[in-house]
């Protein structure tokens, strides 16, 4: 019998379900919502239901289920598969999604940070194939970050590594949520893109974007002026690929890695930053590693981390 | 008979060559002038006779050599131990260092980077001890690292990873000699202590230190100052903490490392630096990783390297 195995993305808005085989191929697909706000018991009720769900299509179409990963938001008790805290999912603290999930299947249960997960995914069946080592970063609302060096996630001392998105790109920079000032995180996000093109607005630049009000503003919104030619709009992408160059050249100097992969729903903004960065790149990271290193867009979306789960189980 | 290994530490001045033994004990040591300008076969054969002369101690006091380890400024081919090239040893290129050594002495031999040997030494009776995963970063005229991951050096693909002294810690400073600008290495070196105070004196800022004419101020000097109560010295040294401090709570953020060790000759200059270093990282790190991590001095000196090296073959 073929051995497969499933996948589970946990997002804040969906949990993404996967059944994936040895090859990597995806064989089967679910999706709920999260529903985040209704707390953990719900969710995991939720998680339950789909993984159920999927084991069911494995059984039907004769495939045995070798075990179930998952890849979750927020800091993760590797040794027990406990989520310790998730920012994106209220009330998770101290949740055992591990031996919850052990308990309702009986199969072994790998719990993954959603970020490693990601990477793992590229790394496995997308932009990262073949590479030994890579550092792939998601741009979304924040800027997420896994590395994977030897082939392995790398994790750190409390399994919190990875934290691309809260390099110091700018000592002088605006104030991070984290705490920090000049992140990464805070010019190179969609978020980014919306604040820095509104404070570029309220200061009265011109652009075609001026009607907007702060709250109606969206980063594809910028995108959509950017590719028409609004200068204010192509000047914010290219700051938000300059910043993200000179955190790309810190980590090709730091870790002389094969390859990094950039995904997340503003790399769809590719054209827009990849100039910038790459000059960037040029400019402040030594030749032969930089040389060394493809800078990459991801090529799995959505898939990505359901791939990376069902990976570190069947793979 | 007791395991030996003797352990080479090939510096731009000096060479030093250590006796060492499996718990990490140095039996017998050795030194010898480099004279790099007279070229990589005279410096071999100085290589070739201090390891020798090792060889003869051990064999004396009935010891068995196991192998011979070799640190080496510059970039090295780690499949085949030849240094690519060495920016302190005057015509060092392709030098097939490792057959050299094999071939004189038949004994396995292992080359490292210098300053992954430094890292590779404190980890294992420094100040890194018990630590799987660390960074060690050497002050002295630039600034070298050394990542070691689950008790293992992180080469990267090249051999290139760890160029702390290359971090990005602000993207407007001062040009480096590597093209970049704002590396960590032009505020936290030796070189960069002295070209701020120099820079400071120049502009008329008051000091014990004014009577210094640039080429004759040394970074000891002004840690001298700075312990008199020179307050242009202190500012420099508090300014060179916090830079460094900006590049390590990045690489606590990325690395999530139980320890930063920090060597070289500036780091005499520690209570000068501490302060602001420490102030930076809590600022700008992650608190969980941050409170893991223990930034300490290093406490092998000049031994770091011999010890890193001949663990490579001992250990």
């Amino acid at each position: 019998m073929a051995k497969v195995a499933v996948g589970v993305d946990i997002g804040g808005t969906n949990l993404r379900f996967g059944l994936v085989d040895e090859s990597g191929k995806i064989l089967a697909r679910k999706r709920l919502l999260t529903k985040g706000q209704e707390g953990p018991e719900k969710v995991l009720g939720r998680i339950r239901d789909g993984i159920a769900a999927l084991i069911k299509t494995a059984s039907e179409s004769g495939h045995k289920v070798a075990g179930i990963g998952a890849g979750v938001p927020g800091i993760i008790s590797h040794k027990d598969g406990v989520v310790r805290f998730s920012p994106n999912l209220p009330g998770w603290k101290d949740v055992a999604l591990k031996s919850y999930i052990q308990r309702e299947f009986g199969l072994p249960v790998v719990v993954e940070n959603d970020a490693n997960a990601y990477a793992l995914g590229e790394a496995w069946q997308g932009a990262g194939r073949g590479a030994r080592s890579l550092v792939c970063i998601t741009l979304g609302t924040g800027v997420g970050g896994g590395i994977i060096l030897g082939g392995k996630v790398w994790r750190g001392a409390d399994g919190m590594a990875g934290e691309v998105g809260h390099i110091t790109v700018n000592p002088a920079g605006p104030k991070c949520g984290c705490g920090n000032t000049g992140c990464l995180e805070r010019y190179s996000s969609a978020t980014a893109i919306v604040e820095m093109t509104m404070n570029a607005l309220l200061k009265g630049k011109a652009s075609s974007l001026a009607n907007f009000k702060p709250g109606t503003l969206t980063s594809e919104a910028v995108d959509k002026a950017a590719r028409s030619g609004d200068r204010l709009a192509v000047r914010v992408y290219k700051d938000a690929g300059k910043y993200l160059g000179i955190a790309i050249a810190d980590l090709i100097n730091l870790l002389n890695v094969e390859k990094v992969v950039i995904g997340g729903g503003m790399a769809g903004a590719w054209e827009l930053f990849i100039g910038s960065l790459e000059a960037e790149v040029a400019r402040r990271a030594f030749a032969i590693p930089a040389g060394r290193c493809g800078i990459l867009p991801g090529t799995l979306g959505d898939d990505a981390g359901i791939l990376g789960a069902a990976g570190l189980v069947v793979k």
